[in-house]
């Protein structure tokens, strides 16, 4: 067995599942992936699978405390946990985590997600997100402003340390059902990636007249006159989506970013966002690793449940 | 028998087939309608449909003129005629018009569509809308903003009869993949119509700040924080998709419209966009019916097809 751990944490979403053995000040001791994210989860028995990923590392330390975040704690996940609103840093939510006792007697700390309602009036969420820009941010004085890409792409502001700002923008999602269902979808040939034709989608979302709905067309009638290759439509449609959700977001501040833009994630679109944050001539930065365990362990001392 | 005709016209699109016996000065004297649109056509036997459907009329006066538009100008279709460029009206379009002889010996003359390279460097084209324009526009004096809603919505301003500017907007399409494939469709409960939700999707769409890729995230969140009733989504996501399109529209052209709009189109999303453009405080008419009817007409007529 390895060193004593002070605290577990699950970062279980709506695809995947990741489990952290923490150590004193965070450091991550174990950690393990399955691929049961909730909607994976046979008959809703989230105890079972519980049991099965973190059973032996209790078994050890029977005591130790258990945090989760993430869909998990949605209404289709094991315990719902109503939102927090912002402004909310680890403090906020660590007096809105909600303590749930399984059916073997462990006692398990679900984290909130967030809620807040924007300028336009209009409510956003998020859940799981708050988690790892509360683990990427810490306690840092200033503002920070920060990318999370995804099915539903979230972009968020924090000072001191609390999250004061957040949008959805469904970036990821719309990708996909054009690239499944729609007629530009039919049009591209293969996965390939393209770095000429994703910086091409960025520069045309960039430019004045129009918006989306026009400029989706493009992706049809670039093919169509032999100006893009099938085998670049698809790297084109996501530089002009992701291009096109910077704007957007860019547009929602009051002010232009004067630090770096941190992006937050593993996958191959961090990459593909950290080289469209650059092309708008903006700074970029990639965020530090296992932001959500760090994220999980701040919040647990908030809450007392470490030390 | 009815009276004699002096053209045959065809309106013969992705999905429709419509047929017209034009008289003198292109009053409609017989329509048929039938559900097969170029992608329902067994094998691309389209001659075969066009006897069934046409050969009757043409067996009472077998050298009446035959002039088609539509999909079944382009490249899945019957007889592929290259786009035409804009400006253009019918003079240009009759003098780009493709003779074919089909094997039964029969002459049919196909229109081609229209491309235009837009201020942005980005081409556009349509095929079909083309002749619906010209029929309603006929060669009216002065400036028109028209408006043809569809799976990909087309706007296009006239000028003393000629088409001088379009373009093309996905709104139907976006809706057809929103609502059948992504988590905002597994929100829509019901197909009733709520006209209070679409008015509101269409006064979000007119807001500023943010654009469209955040905005559609409302629909699921004015449901999720009960805003909006599930059976109300449905309307309220065609209200912003259509605002949306609106707003992009009119950014695209130097000036504000002085004139009313024309809507051209016979279904329930004519008078959504009839509603919609109301509602943005501007002046909106419908076309006359069977523009596609009189937009063949005169194209044969410009052709010298007919007297």
């Amino acid at each position: 067995m390895t060193l004593p751990a002070v605290l577990i944490g699950l970062d279980w979403g709506t695809t995947s599942f990741r489990a952290y053995r923490l150590g004193a000040d965070g450091c991550v001791l174990d950690a393990r992936s399955a691929a049961c994210g909730i909607l994976k989860v046979p008959a809703g028995d989230f105890e079972r699978v519980f049991e099965a990923e973190i059973g032996p590392w209790l078994a050890d330390q029977p005591n130790l405390p258990v945090i989760a975040a993430g869909m998990i704690t949605s209404r289709q996940g094991w315990v719902e946990v109503p939102y927090c609103p912002c402004p909310a840093g680890s403090g906020e939510i660590a007096r809105a985590l909600r303590r749930h006792v399984t059916g073997a007697g462990r006692v398990v700390h679900f984290v909130p997600g967030l809620s807040i309602v924007g300028a336009d009036g209009v409510p956003d969420v998020i859940r799981g997100e708050e988690t790892q820009i509360v683990g990427e941010v810490g306690a840092a004085p200033g503002r920070r402003l920060l990318v999370l890409p995804g099915t539903h792409s979230k972009w968020a502001l924090a000072e001191a340390g609390r999250i004061v700002w957040f949008a959805t923008f469904m970036t990821g999602e719309l990708f996909g059902v054009l690239k499944e269902h729609s007629i530009l979808g039919r049009m591209i040939a293969a996965e390939a990636s393209d770095g000429d034709a994703f910086r091409r989608g960025l520069a045309y979302a960039r430019s004045s007249g129009g918006g989306l709905l026009k400029r989706l067309f493009s992706a049809r009638t670039l093919g169509l006159f032999g100006e893009l290759p099938e085998s670049a439509i698809g790297s084109y449609l996501s530089g002009l989506l992701i291009g096109s959700e910077i704007v957007e977001a860019l547009a929602c501040l009051e002010q232009a970013p004067r630090e770096p833009i941190t992006v937050i994630g593993g996958s191959d679109l961090t990459e593909r966002y950290l080289l469209a944050i650059a092309d708008a001539g903006l700074p970029a930065r990639r965020a530090a690793t296992d932001a959500a365990a760090h994220g999980l362990f701040l919040i647990a001392r908030a809450a007392g449940l470490v030390s």
